[in-house]
């Protein structure tokens, strides 16, 4: 199996953890490892070390290597010149990929998404495999929702259309965007799975699909192709990358396609998609805050606090977001977790190159 | 004239900025040099070099001796086994001093208030002086209140016993604690002054005074006095001052004792008694936000940030005091501010002076 994992991007809304040049996916939020060693780790023996492929940014580049040293092959971590979404991220993992590797199934990974237990995850990813030994498919990983969560997309089911033991395939119905809360309780009540945003193609699938839905991408990835006969991966992604058009695979061509599939699956996953998550994977005190490193609360609820490196004291605060890195703190409240990013975006704006 | 500067204590309210062995009194909370610097500097030609005498703990006397080298001699700097509240600090220094330079007037200033502008604190006291000339009194000096403010003591004015120029001596027609909102209102209203906690008298004077209203610690003063005939200081303090009732002068003397009188100034004062003071000398942002440092605020308002250190964000969050320091920091609701040595006496409770 080739396994592309995307590991571009800074996670703006880790900041002040993340930075340009310590991206979410280098970042240990558990205490277990990077992101992207823990999503190597996992993928484990379903693919030989040149068979791994890795997508990130060009600047990104050199931290990656030297994460990922000794378990993938240098040339096997590409540096998109800038990011263009997920779409032209996966068109060149796949066009890469089956120059090498001919057109064998193909799992698309983020670098920072958690997945416990690892052997239930490899288990669905075979059998994916398995179905698309037979299969001409798009096919998505959905998740049995464990609560009403806003912060993720759904995905309608329809007919089963493959079944192998405890596995099956069914017919996806509509892909839903990040719901009320209200919205979020019926789709869970009628049986829609989150959209994890793991995908399972041959190369030839999304390429042909690609080619359907997106043709300027499908464009600018044979002009790569081309350029890649005579000339280096780097000279031809830098002239020719910034052209893609920045569009995700979810809408460029998910939500287009005929030929798209669902697997259900039943590990626990969690998206990483903002400090909240630390209150996903670690226990609250009585009075509900969740704290990782030194603290003292004074009359405190509710409370997450990531702090490695120096003690957090709270007085009479509750339903904050406080978080502790290096040269930099950042106090949020608990329901504007996502805005993170606008302080980013305030520091872009004023030149903080230092801190972002 | 005389002076004893009061600069004992923690000033545990200002943690993590203060430490057991970084107190308050040195601590540079306005961008001018140490609380005891400018103290000091605003003594001016008060008094000679020889004419101060700084009372401290003796943990602390390696510090405040560092932070005075050159404006008091080292002999004047005494370091008290332990703290033991006001009443033993002045009657300790009282004797001390007369030993020296026999009946002068005494000025006892706090180590830790601001006040401004010097030049009119110094003709304050010196119309103080000349008023002890002629009275055998405790004088006080009465702040006349800018805001019903409730973290401060009041004083109830009565009668005129004295006036030179623009100068004038009242007599005390009472102490009040500090007040509720309402009450503070009233207070304001009636024309009752802000209880300064400064003070000026004969050492003759307020230790006839002690002897009259503590005669425990007149005894335990005596037994020092008496020690200092045929040992050194360090030595007869070790050995007597513990057993000094731990007592405020305002408590122990001031509110009990019949020749209390109050002299009305109009300079600024503070008396920094706990984050909130930032506000009194920063200005605000439109949105109510006062920062010291680097700071980025995101949809927040009304936040007293502190931190020389590093760059604090805050997202969505009013009404806070964020307080970084070396390798600790506070974030605590701003009517909680009082609280701030709960932290404190948590962190001690949990064994941990290292931080404390």
């Amino acid at each position: 199996m080739l396994v592309l994992i995307m590991a571009g991007g800074v996670g703006e809304r880790f900041w002040p953890a993340s930075r340009r040049l310590r991206p979410k996916q280098l970042l240990d939020l558990t205490g277990r490892g990077s992101m992207l060693r823990v999503t190597l780790e996992r993928v484990g023996d379903l693919a030989r070390a040149n068979e791994i492929f890795i997508l990130t940014n060009a600047e990104q580049r050199g931290a990656i290597l030297a994460e990922v040293a000794g378990a993938v092959p240098p040339e096997n971590v590409v540096g998109e010149p800038e990011g263009r979404n997920t779409a032209p991220c996966v068109g060149l993992a796949a066009l890469l990929a089956r120059r090498v590797h001919g057109d064998a199934p193909m799992l698309v990974l983020p670098a920072d998404h958690l997945v416990e237990p690892a052997e239930r995850f490899r288990e669905a990813m075979r059998a994916g495999s398995r179905y698309l030994e037979t299969h001409d498919a798009l096919l998505t990983f959905g998740v049995t929702p464990t609560r009403a969560e806003t912060g993720y997309g759904y995905l309608r089911v329809a007919g089963e259309v493959w079944r192998e033991g405890p596995a099956s395939v069914l017919r996806v119905g509509g892909f839903l965007e990040k719901p009320s809360p209200e919205r979020a309780s019926e789709l869970v009540a009628s049986g829609c799975l989150w959209n994890s945003g793991m995908f399972m193609w041959r190369a030839g699938t999304v390429l042909d699909r690609i080619e359907r839905h997106l043709p300027e991408l499908a464009a600018v990835l044979r002009r790569i192709e081309t350029g890649l006969g005579t000339r280096p991966l780097d000279e031809v992604l830098n002239r020719e990358y910034r052209l893609a058009p920045a569009v995700s695979i979810d809408y460029g061509v998910m939500e287009k396609a005929d030929n798209v599939a669902v697997m259900p699956v039943d590990f626990a996953w969690n998206d990483v998609g903002s400090w909240e998550f630390i209150r996903d994977v670690h226990l609250a005190d009585a009075a509900g805050n969740v704290a990782v490193g030194d603290h003292v609360v004074i009359d405190g609820s509710n409370n997450t606090i990531v702090s490695p490196d120096r003690l957090v004291a709270l007085v009479g605060v509750d339903d904050v977001i406080v978080v502790s890195a290096g040269d930099a703190l950042l106090v949020c409240r608990r329901d504007r977790a996502q805005d993170v990013k606008r302080v980013v975006a305030e520091l872009k704006r004023r030149g903080r190159n230092d801190i972002v």
